[in-house]
């Protein structure tokens, strides 16, 4: 059958947030019920936690963003089978994960903002954040012990594990500013891209995909997830504020080595290379806009949009040979979405 | 049948380390090789883990005490059935767990010491050790999805969960002078007597034991481990430094509220009170001999030891129904042996 496939080398320009939230409500509408059904379930679980731990719960648990896992989960089902009520558990499950996660980052980088509000952690502290974080991570795996059989449990333990595997490798490549482009894929593919794999896999798996399909899925969210994150990476050093909903230059607040960093350095003179390091390793924030400059000028935007884009067709091709759906296409504009939004870093 | 229960009320004082570790090595003498393939299996299990981080795993997996819960699994399955193979995973998976909690416990006291060794926190910094508690989690549930059913799975989420849910209730319960020892008791059931249950109750169902069975070793083992995490805040108190393998005082420094100070503090005068109360709120570490020695004068160790006795003799009682075996007749080794503990305290 002939592929419905988004162009993806033709961006539209929208720096314009607005508009990018609609473009993005547009592309998730058709899984909106799904994404509803998910949010409710997820603060509903607050009811499983002990009195005292649900004003933490409930703070956690209402921090969401996109969905992007959720609403991965409902499309790679729907592009392969359909979506069931048991795939609304998943979501809850992997949104948990993920959230986990994110309350344990925040303690270690000693964030103050996430989403436009403060952490978990600036807001009681680093105990209550490092046990909560324990806690969120034990009901998802309690949660996914409650599918009939042990497959659900297995395949979340396994990417819980790989991600917090992946920030371990993450801490262990501060300062490494010689870092090939190839290990930093790896962090990336670990810490973030397994759980968006995680959820086109189980979706497509639980949907009633074929093991083929469940394999070209999981290939699709590896690519996209890593394209993600280097987008999220060059947010960091690009991104407008507010926009990011979080401190720009934080990454590079912590000798995190990310895309922008290492094409830089792949191309700089001597010079050059070691006054950016020597900028990265003694960092204060007023360095940001002249680094930022800098690496703009030096057409690092651009190379990262070129890598971005290569992971997204990788996205993409991994799922031409699945059945022309309205959820095949809308996995290929999730793709051009993300890589619209690298388009409008910068302008 | 008759219940062989070894008497509790009469226990002769071993202080001496040397003779203590000897009438443990008895008691655990006919499981002793069921332990050995815990701990091999355990150590083995950093063959799981990245290659950067089986250095930071076999640490902590290496870092293991008595074995107690190992112990109680092989017991309870003892008691009721046959100690089977996947016994030994349980132990791992059990065990492993508790080694996450240490890990993160020692990340948010700030601790540098745990069984005589620096911790992994104060070894390779917070950032590591929160992630490697993560992973450690992550791959215990792993294991427990590896087994035919999800009931493993499941409980051993709920009581990774409770874990982490008693800790959360035990920071907020810092500085709580006027607790309840209820309150104080329910902390100790979640944070510790919890995996003690876990242990007893798979041990008992994957041993073959009926429903009942379950429940009594369940019941064991909430009772023992409460008695245990007792023992141990009054260790924090009375101990002697060096056999404590941690740093003395430190509960008194964190400002919990332990069954020691909570007996003070019900029996002291409004005076004697305030005055303790303004020395745990401006502790020093030079403030514990004081402290130390005036609770002692107020009969405080022999209050607790009776309320640890209590919890003894619920443990040996929820076991006296089952059959007279060597492996119930070491169950009540097991809270004989605690109960000479409490005694050889403060002589």
């Amino acid at each position: 059958m002939p592929a419905v496939v988004v162009p993806i080398s033709t961006p539209t320009r929208t720096a314009d947030p607005a508009c990018e939230a609609a473009v993005w409500e547009q592309i998730v509408d058709p899984v909106r019920p799904f994404l509803d059904r998910v949010s409710y379930q997820l603060v509903a679980q607050v009811e499983a936690f002990e009195p005292e731990i649900v004003e933490y719960a409930r703070y956690a648990l209402d921090n969401r963003g996109k969905q992007l896992r959720s609403a991965l989960i409902a499309l790679a089902s729907g592009a392969v089978g359909r979506v069931t009520e048991e795939l609304v558990t998943v979501a809850v499950i992997i949104e948990m994960i993920h959230l986990a996660t994110l309350v344990h980052d925040d303690v270690m980088d000693g964030a103050l903002l996430r989403r436009r509000r403060s952490t978990l952690a600036a807001r009681w502290g680093n105990e209550v954040s490092v046990l909560l974080g324990d806690c969120l991570f034990a009901h998802a795996l309690k949660l996914a012990a409650g599918f009939s059989t042990t497959e659900v449990c297995r395949a979340v333990a396994d990417a819980t594990g790989i991600v917090c595997g992946g920030e371990i490798l993450q801490t262990h490549r501060r300062g490494r500013w010689n870092l090939t482009r190839a290990e930093y894929f790896r962090v990336l593919a670990m810490k973030t891209a397994e759980l968006f794999a995680l959820a086109c896999e189980l979706g497509a798996k639980l949907g009633g995909g074929t093991v083929e399909q469940q394999r070209a899925l999981r290939r699709y969210g590896l690519a996209l997830g890593t394209a993600y994150q280097i987008y999220d990476d060059c947010l960091d050093v690009f991104g407008a504020e507010g926009e990011a909903g979080k401190s720009l230059g934080t990454d590079l607040a912590n000798g995190k080595p990310t895309l922008p960093v290492l094409i830089y350095l792949e191309n700089a003179g001597l010079e050059e290379r070691s006054e950016l390091i020597g900028w990265l390793e003694n960092w204060h924030p007023e360095l940001l806009a002249g680094v930022r400059d800098r690496l703009e000028r030096a057409g690092v935007l651009v190379g990262s949009a070129e890598v971005i884009r290569e992971f997204l067709s990788e996205a993409v091709a991994a799922v031409e040979g699945l059945p022309a759906t309205p959820s095949r296409s809308a996995l290929n504009q999730f793709s051009e979405f993300l890589s619209q939004r690298i388009t409008s870093l910068g302008v």
